[in-house]
């Protein structure tokens, strides 16, 4: 099988664990030994989250120089190098010799139209008193957002239309290399009057970007993997309940919470309406059973309705 | 012809030029320009330097927390996702599209016998009084030196040994792409004693590496872009003279400045000596004119003993 498997910040850093190189290199380490068994069978891509690391990143240049704080294109670019390498290279470690591990630096083009940016919604970088925020929104042109009693910087979240890598990543996994690659949702760039590619500062959402990927890479399953074992109906109430597998159209049914399942949900049935092939939400741990169809929550229009278990 | 051709620091951003986005975006264009009419007749091949770029990003780092610096490889993975974004970005806005231009993650391999790692004798980071100098040494088990007047820390610069992608660079090589790779020397790793690859805190000199990469490649011609326009003897002297052509045998009767000309010629007599093929210096601007082999210093063992004019 031809595998894209999305890791969750979660599944990188864990929740509330200050990042640390340490950290990092070992909660790669645990990642890297759930993935190793995937790619002795399969044909694995590997694409990441970034959250944790661009936010670092950004405080760091903020610390140095404040008004020469780098956009969020190179911030992106440099985690897909920094969190590429630690997953690549404990990869490495744990396949055998001849197996190849490739990590492409990813580009990802949206549409200058796209409505979101016209309405900001994704939060980045540190949170900030409303005085604070507002002076800096009038002094860097940035747009800020109340979450929840704190105030945040949003940038549009608008969505993936092209990976720009899409051929050279296709021959490297034809070759028979794990591919790592659309890093934090890809570097988000878009076109000029003139057709020029240029870095925005804008958030790809990470899951659609995979969705994207795994879908132009032709998968067989896409799985998101996270710290959570599988997509929930009445998530945090006692009568909460597992779904196991569900048909696009039956997921509609439900809502999801917006800054996190929510995206999820939407690139699974969104992947497995058009491509006709299976896509999966769990836990990292239970990658291997959720490849075999043991494990997460399974969406697929070969599913008819939804199944449930209450745990 | 397959060309590497290993851009220089000071071809990316120009002597005491500060390194901001903008300016580095300004240099990559112009770069951008010079490369974009080989990649349309050879297949090509890109490294970079990275010295500006780590250096900042380590001190980003220190001004947030002093005690949580980023090691060495971590840095050089950033640098070749920020450097190999603005690079592939600009060179896809001058090639046709159908043109692939791909960025791959490049870790080298030292051996840990490496007699450089007895000896650090690489400056990086900022300048410090002695007295720091000497209290960070002792703090964080630095080696530092003096640079000139200055007090700076060293790190090993061993040999590069082994390119860990060679395979994948090849495969998107051969079916056309132009590839960048191997920036910064290459993300430093040595195996440890159970055979595991580990980051290390060390520099791989980027013309020794580029040179294993064209050398490992088959290269035709091996090129060292700078912001001068060959290697001379009597450097800065009045009586100063440029090498037109030379044997890599002839080159070796004279002594080039250990900091920024003698890796370069090391590297290019090396190459030529081993793969029989041509090694080039020279000025950025003028690389059409080097693969020509009409300008820049040739090193080739088809040449007999060494040429040079009055300038």
């Amino acid at each position: 099988m031809r595998i894209v498997v999305a890791l969750g910040g979660n599944a990188l850093l864990k929740r509330g664990e200050p990042l640390t190189v340490a950290n990092q290199r070992a909660n790669v380490k645990i990642a890297a030994s759930a993935l190793a068994p995937l790619a002795r069978d399969h044909e694995l891509i590997i694409s990441h989250g970034n959250g944790p690391q661009v936010g670092l990143l950004a405080l760091q240049g903020a610390a140095y120089k404040p008004d020469e704080a780098f956009p969020l294109d190179v911030l992106g670019a440099e985690t897909e190098g920094m969190i590429g390498y630690v997953i690549e290279r404990e990869l490495r470690n744990l396949l055998p010799e001849r197996k190849e591990v490739a990590t492409l630096l990813t580009m990802i083009e949206v549409d200058a139209s796209d409505p979101a940016f016209e309405s900001p919604s994704k939060f980045v970088g540190p949170i900030y008193s409303r005085d604070e925020a507002e002076r800096l929104a009038a002094q860097k042109g940035w747009s800020v957002k109340a979450d929840g009693k704190d105030w945040r910087r949003v940038v549009p979240s608008p969505a993936p239309r092209r990976i720009l890598e899409l051929e050279p990543i296709r021959w490297v996994l034809d070759r028979g290399a794990v591919v790592i690659c659309a890093g934090g949702g890809g570097i988000p760039t878009q076109r000029t009057g003139t057709g020029a590619l240029q870095g925005i500062e804008a958030v790809i959402d990470k899951d659609f970007a995979s969705e994207l990927l795994a879908r132009e890479l032709g998968a067989d399953l896409f799985v998101m993997a996270t710290d959570v074992d599988g997509v929930y109906t009445d998530w945090g109430k006692s009568s909460q309940r597992r779904i196991l597998e569900a048909s696009p159209d039956a997921l509609n049914a439900y809502e999801f919470p917006a800054g996190s399942m929510g995206p999820k949900v939407t690139a699974a049935s969104s992947f497995a309406r058009q491509t006709g092939a299976r896509a999966a939400i769990g836990a990292l741990k239970d990658i291997e059973a959720i490849v075999a169809g043991a494990a997460g929550t399974i969406v697929s229009k070969s599913i008819h309705g939804i199944s449930e278990v209450s745990e």
